[in-house]
């Protein structure tokens, strides 16, 4: 049986675009409006409905996704056609903090709209495609109602009724794959000290990491029993091998900016005693 | 035909040990020494011949392979028999900082000791396995010569002739390595403050990441060719991204030590006026 849910995208950023696209291509009648013109061609050409305005585009959608700039970005815009919003359901899939999801989701609650929170693994040409995920959490009703719709931009998961919950995983992944990219300039600052591509080296760089990050699972383990004890490569190897690579990296003249933190954090357990210790204690000191 | 190079090991860590054990599974007839003793046991039941001294020990091999602590347990135990490795070759696998590296290049180089320096891209237990990989420079006279007895302990690749571009590169990728780690730190206690088992949170990571890293050579061939101009997710939206992470871990009770530089060096390219151009050009605020 076809889905004839009628769907709004709001912002067409590269995101909101290929959001859009997926749901077109979907089958789902799509309405599309952003805050400035001409994002709209392609979607246009493959069925998508312009609107013209906000409240136009609100009151064309039974599903209202919104892929604004940020927080502040979505009051902007819907603070004015919160009385078009009311008995609809919103899903924001702007890459809001935790706190500000349950503040939207408060927000929504006041104002009579179904409200559910999300947060994209994925970049925009992943939408649709394999290996896309989203993470949703805030109204199970939205959640099961729209969740065909929602499957047409990859794999979805649920995690309860606190709208933070999405955005936190969101955030947290996020963070993780800034500091490996992180990573990755700094290695290949280092290496390009000697002039190898950092092409080259990316393809080596993903390799090695897609390797070591086989053992976080593991790290995991060692955080949840919360047992740091080890009989191989403790803190204070890891002190040595850091401190090493901080003067090679001073050595080709990369800067340490990134790597000092790390430095840091080892030198302050072994400094407190903590030496004989594993590698993931390290996440004591953050929390 | 049978490759009959004598060759010695010097240092019985656990790396050591792990590849005189591959010297000797590979038939080649093989001298281990180590500073303190009873260490060696499995290996003499492998056929492994011990050596009383280190002099002895270099007599007893063509190639000499040292897996020592550091840079200065090199010298300290090498300067002392320089006259008995004149005329050998001498491979050092000790982890060593690309300038040491190439200070004991000109150091064998003055004593007539031909020199390959080595990085060694496995954990003991990997050796010999697949997914080892040893990334040599120096003398390529040595890396041919003995190619066939070095692919006994995984695939090799060889850099050229500065002695430092080995250690170069596997330190380079030791602090990629050492960044995603932390990044999982952060990740996992941000998902923590929710109660999420941080074994669970790594399976999830370790997916994550190993896509995101599918990214790194594209990311490389942007850092190649300079040109960082974009018309997607430019440094201003990673600013709006990195700022809101860093919130939201003040608010999940993380600590900022990890996230913190990295908002740092999106913020320093916003203010200077590249918030228009691509993540990647965060390599150049590193050199």
């Amino acid at each position: 049986m076809a889905d004839n849910t009628t769907v709004t995208v709001l912002g067409l950023g590269a995101m909101g675009s290929a959001l859009a696209s997926a749901f077109v291509k979907g089958g789902r009648p799509t309405t599309v409006w952003n805050r400035s013109a001409g994002r709209d061609a392609e979607l246009l050409a493959q069925g998508a409905v312009r609107a013209d305005s906000v409240a136009e585009a609100v009151r064309a959608g039974e599903v209202i996704v919104a892929v604004l700039l940020d927080h502040a970005s979505v009051h902007e815009t819907l603070d004015p056609v919160v009385a078009d919003l009311a008995g609809r359901q919103l899903i924001n899939l702007t890459s809001t903090a935790p706190e500000e999801s349950r503040e939207l989701a408060r927000w929504a609650a006041e104002h009579g709209i179904e409200f559910l929170d999300g947060g994209i693994m994925a970049i925009p040409p992943m939408i649709g495609q394999p290996g896309s995920a989203l993470l949703y959490s805030g109204s199970q009703t939205v959640f099961d109602q729209q969740r065909d719709t929602l499957e047409l931009l990859g794999s979805t998961e649920y995690f309860g009724e606190d709208a933070g919950v999405a955005a936190l995983y969101d955030f947290a992944l996020l963070s993780s794959m800034y500091m490996m990219f992180n990573g990755f300039f700094h290695a290949a600052a280092m290496v390009g000290s000697a002039g190898v591509s950092a092409e080259a080296f990316g393809e080596r760089a993903a390799g090695w990491l897609t390797a070591m990050a086989h053992g976080l699972p593991e790290y995991g383990r060692v955080i949840d029993s919360g047992d740091y004890r080890t009989d191989v490569q403790h803190l204070s190897f890891q002190k040595a091998a850091v401190d090493a690579i901080a003067r090679a990296s001073t050595d080709a003249g990369v800067a340490l900016d990134l790597i000092a933190p790390v430095k840091d954090l080892i030198d302050r357990q072994v400094a407190a005693g903590h030496g004989g210790l594993a590698y993931p204690r390290t996440i004591e000191e953050l929390r």
